[in-house]
Formats: C-alpha cells, sequence, structure tokens
C-alpha cells in the first residue's frame, strides 16, 4: 500500500510572481518524495516563468518517504535531482554512459509537470534522484545540479586533459564553476570577460589568465592559442571572432541557450580542424562523478540566499534578469 | 654538388586555359626530383584557375634525381604528392599524428609558387612525397592525393567506428571514393543524394542505403538516426535540415569547401550533443596508412582521363566546372 503526499509547488504565471499550486501524489513503488530545503535559480526558469509548469530545476532537499521498491534511499538522506527525465535503462545511450541521450526518456515533469524544485516537496523516481556527499552544503549543491553539472559534462565527458588550455568565456553562474572546476584538474584556465572588474575574482576561482575580450572588438590581448572553449556567458556570439583564438583541433562548447542562428564560415572551421560540440545535459554517471568531485576539491559556487516563497523567487528572478547574481541564486526553505 | 633541373609548369592565367612556364630549380640536399605522369583535377584547381600559381596538387611521378641526403626514395620509384607543406617534424601537432596543423610548415610552392601537379615535374623535400604501392594504377594513384586524402583523414581519424551509420552527402570526386573507403572499413554506409539518378551507382560503390534528399525539401525517407555525416557536395548546406537526421551525439564534417557563412542554431546543436568536426588537410602518417589501405582493399577511384597539356587541362576544368566528371579527371603525360 503506497503512501499519498500533498505538498505546495510554485508554478510559472502571467505575472512575474510564480503561483502557488498544491499537488497530491500517489508514490510509485520506485519513488522517492523528497522534501525540498534548497533550490537553486537558473536562466532557464526565466524562459519558463510564463509557462504553467511547476519551475525550478536544481532541487536538494530530504528524504521522507521512499516507494516499496526503492533499495538506494531511505527516509532522512540528503538528496538533489537536476533537469528531470526517467531514462530507460537499455537503449545504446543508457548502456554506454550518455543516458543523457536516451530517447526514451521521460522527460520534465512527467505528471502534469507539477515536479520541480521551486516547490515544498517533489515525487521522483529514484533513479532520478543523487545523494548529496556529507562534504557539500545543501546550499551549495542545488546550483551543482543544473549549471555545475552542464559545465562539468564539457569537461569530462568531450576529451578534455590537465595539460590543456581552457578558456572559459563568460563568467556566471555556469562559468565561475567552470573555472574552479576545470583548474581542479590541473588544466590551465584562461577567462575571457567582457570587462576587467572580474580579473581578481577570477584568479581567486582558479584562473591562471584574464584577458578582456569584447565581441565585435578586436581582441588585441596576446594569449597563447586555447584548446578548448567554453561559451558560458548569455550573449549572442561571433564564432568568427573565435575561431583565431583557437589551436588547430581546438574545440568551442556553446553552452548559451540561443535559439537564434548563429553563423559560422565552415571554410576557416575545416581549415583548422576546429570542432564545435554540442552539449547540453548530464548523464546519470556524471552526475555522481561530478559530486564526488567537487566533494573531494571542496568546490562550491558562490551564492546568493532569498527565501523559497512568491517574494524568494520573484526577488531572485528580478536579480538574474539585471544580470546582478553573484553567481547563483539559490532559494532556501524557511521552516 | 646538385643536379640542375628544368621543365615546363603550367600556371594559371586570366584566361581559362593555364599558361605554360619553364622553371629551372637547383636540388637541394632533402629534394628530389619528380617527372610528372598523372595529375587529378580537384576543385581547389577552379579557384586558383585564374592566379598565378602553378596548378594541380594530386600529382603521381617517377623519381628522376634525388638530392644527396636522400635516403628514403630512389631514381625510378613512383611516387605521389598532395597539397605541398614541408612540416617542422618538432612541434606538438608533427609529433602527435596531426602533422596537418603544424604551424611552421612552409606552405604550397616554396618557390615562386612553382610546384605543382599541372607541370612536366616537380622539386620538393623528400618528406613531402608518398610510394605508391604497386598494387595501385598511378592513374587512379592521382585523385586519392587530395581528393581521396580529404576524405580518408576523417574516417579515420576522428573515431569512426565499423559497427557506425556512416552517411554520404553528395557522390562526386569526393563522395564517391568515401562510399568506398567507408564500406571497406566495415561502416554501414547511407548515400544521400539530390537525384534518384545516382542510386545503382552508389550501391556498387558499397552504399546498403540510397536517400533522395534535397535541400529545402522535408525529407521523407524513413531512416534510421546516422552517426557520422559527410558533406561531401558542392552545394551550401542547411545545418538545421541535417540534424533530425543525426543520432545524438553524432558528427557533422563539412567538407565542402564554402567561405559564405553558414546558419546553425546552437541549441539544436547542444540539444543532441551533435559535434560539427572541420577537417581539410591530411597528416603524413595517415597518407601513408590510406595508401596502404587502398591497395589492401583494391579502392580506386572512377576517373576520366585528359591529356596533360592545355587542352586536356582546360577541357578537364570545364567539364568539372559544368558537374559532369565521373567522378574525378585525371591527366596523362603524353610522352
Amino acid at each position: 500500500m503506497s503512501a499519498q503526499v500533498t505538498f505546495d509547488t510554485y508554478r510559472g504565471a502571467e505575472g512575474d510572481v510564480p503561483v502557488r499550486k498544491t499537488v497530491t501524489r500517489q508514490l510509485r513503488p520506485n519513488d522517492v518524495f523528497i522534501e525540498i530545503t534548497h533550490s537553486g535559480v537558473c536562466g532557464t526558469d526565466l524562459h519558463f516563468r510564463h509557462s504553467d509548469i511547476t519551475l525550478g530545476h536544481e532541487g536538494i532537499g530530504r528524504v521522507k518517504e521512499v516507494g516499496s521498491a526503492v533499495t538506494g534511499y531511505k527516509v532522512g538522506d540528503v538528496v538533489g535531482f537536476g533537469y528531470i527525465r526517467q531514462v530507460c535503462g537499455d537503449c545504446e545511450w543508457c548502456l554506454t554512459g550518455w543516458d543523457q541521450y536516451c530517447s526514451k526518456a521521460v522527460a520534465y515533469g512527467y505528471t502534469d509537470f507539477d515536479t520541480g524544485s521551486f516547490s515544498e516537496g517533489a515525487v521522483l523516481d529514484a533513479r532520478c534522484v543523487f545523494h548529496i556527499p556529507d562534504e557539500i552544503d545543501p546550499a551549495d549543491a542545488a546550483p551543482l545540479m543544473c549549471g555545475g553539472a552542464t559545465v562539468w559534462t564539457v569537461l569530462d565527458q568531450y576529451g578534455i586533459k590537465p595539460t590543456d588550455r581552457v578558456a572559459i568565456m563568460g563568467i556566471g553562474g555556469l562559468g565561475h564553476l567552470a573555472i574552479k572546476m576545470a583548474a581542479a584538474m590541473g588544466c590551465h584556465v584562461v577567462v575571457l570577460s567582457s570587462s576587467e572588474s572580474k580579473r581578481e575574482e577570477a584568479l581567486k576561482f582558479g584562473a591562471k589568465e584574464f584577458h578582456v575580450f569584447r565581441q565585435g572588438e578586436k581582441f588585441e590581448g596576446k594569449m597563447e592559442p586555447i584548446n578548448h572553449l567554453l561559451l558560458c556567458g548569455s550573449a549572442a556570439v561571433d564564432y568568427d571572432a573565435l575561431i583565431p583564438l583557437m589551436a588547430p583541433n581546438g574545440t568551442i562548447y556553446p553552452l548559451t541557450v540561443d535559439f537564434n542562428p548563429s553563423k559560422l564560415v565552415m571554410f576557416h572551421v575545416a581549415a583548422k580542424g576546429i570542432r564545435i560540440q554540442g552539449s547540453v545535459v548530464i548523464s546519470t554517471s556524471e552526475m555522481r562523478k561530478m559530486l564526488q568531485f567537487c566533494a573531494r576539491h571542496k568546490i562550491t559556487p558562490q551564492i546568493e540566499k532569498f527565501p523559497l516563497n512568491e517574494t524568494g523567487m520573484s526577488d531572485a528572478m528580478r536579480r538574474l534578469t539585471d544580470g546582478k547574481v553573484r553567481y547563483r541564486a539559490v532559494l532556501v526553505a524557511q521552516n
């Protein structure tokens, strides 16, 4: 006999303030019920803020109930979840460490889009949930579940080596974590920023070089070529201006969510053997590795805290819209 | 005391017919002098046909003289050369199998652009020259030196596996060799062509599937997703139309020489983990592997022969411009 749970969620709405909705769910045998203590606020939440779905996909909380078939989690465990997809476990991608591409995955919010981290609780299949290591403060863990995961996947799954020169363009929620992670991996980290003002912070995060680079301006900085370039900014990108910065065989990772067409002269890409590598969601295996790596290297995001309620969400999203968050907003449950 | 050699070359000119120019060269210690017997005609020669340089970069011939320090070649050897660059042998790229990216390489035509395969002869550093295996007819070897090399590099150097579905878009000089090579590598080869008329030939070359795919039209063909897509056609490419054909983690290789900006929605690239992989020139090591592989698998281009003189060059380039060559033109010395 499975438990029934009731909790309030916050959904996107016409106005700028998410609206509260009470949800009742039956736990299926493989489900866990999590009481959410923290939620990160991601740029994607701004995209969906007017959609009728529960917002948030950087959730941290405590397990409150487990379904009858769950063996990996027990009541009281601190767990997290990111972008939710229940993978099939049996396709080519699931079997080879790339389950982010499972074509049979059940994606975000399987029941009426009522599962998200802007919420008092969440009911999820246990395979969508991750143990948070004791070494990581739950508030710090929240931004790892999407922002951290996005940059980690690129750093760990596409052949970046500790001997490579890895450049991060744009210091924000993703970029500042990318600097810390790449530095901890032993890479020579180069930061490209539109503003001199972030130099000191970038070096503190672990960068070895800092260069001011503005789109549309000629880059005057003397710089050795770079092997990997993570585009972590929010602005549209002039790819032709980036290719001269790259070493032969170098890879550019466009992590900015950009639905407008980018322009690219393919002969320039070809002549230097440049790779443009897309990546967006993390695999189950990589999420676990990232959490262990961050625990071991004490990698934490720099966060601003807001209460996990309508006011806090609205304030956090306003600061995020204005580009003021340094560097990731975290909503904290008030009880 | 080094030999002095004199021979005629054919250079690009204002009109459509290359012009003859007599060249005299002193052999340096590491040089070989080749009497050219065959030259392929490549699309790149059309680009340069009005430039004052010796045309041709798919040369086959017999060694006639060797410099005092040359040990790897002797008079009478059948050798070939492609796009000429004398690499440094000591940089990161030279030392790791990627000498096509040697930044210190001396590129095409080091003396007044007088080295090319539209010529009676060529003087080259011995490191720019390749032994042609006995199993390959010299006329068939010529198109391998650039057209074959271009597709081989993609097939062998970027992780394509025999279990992958490899698609070739565009059956021409490059495409028809790509089909044969990928089939010999054990891949499942899919051909995408704008015209039904090439179906039979594509299957004969080794393709297992053939689909008509026209830019700008909706693709109605039922097809399993593809892992690697080689763009071998001459037309501009609509990348957004190609992404739905790809499997997650799939790679698109733009081999068409295209200086116009292509448009690409980076979020579509990211969402599926698509890779755009540039590649243009072959490494020394891969050129040798390709020649051995083609000899072992009896891979030959389908060629049309023309005399290696002004009339032959002019005729071959006209047919190439008109898209009529099936599938690679080869100039043959007449003496």
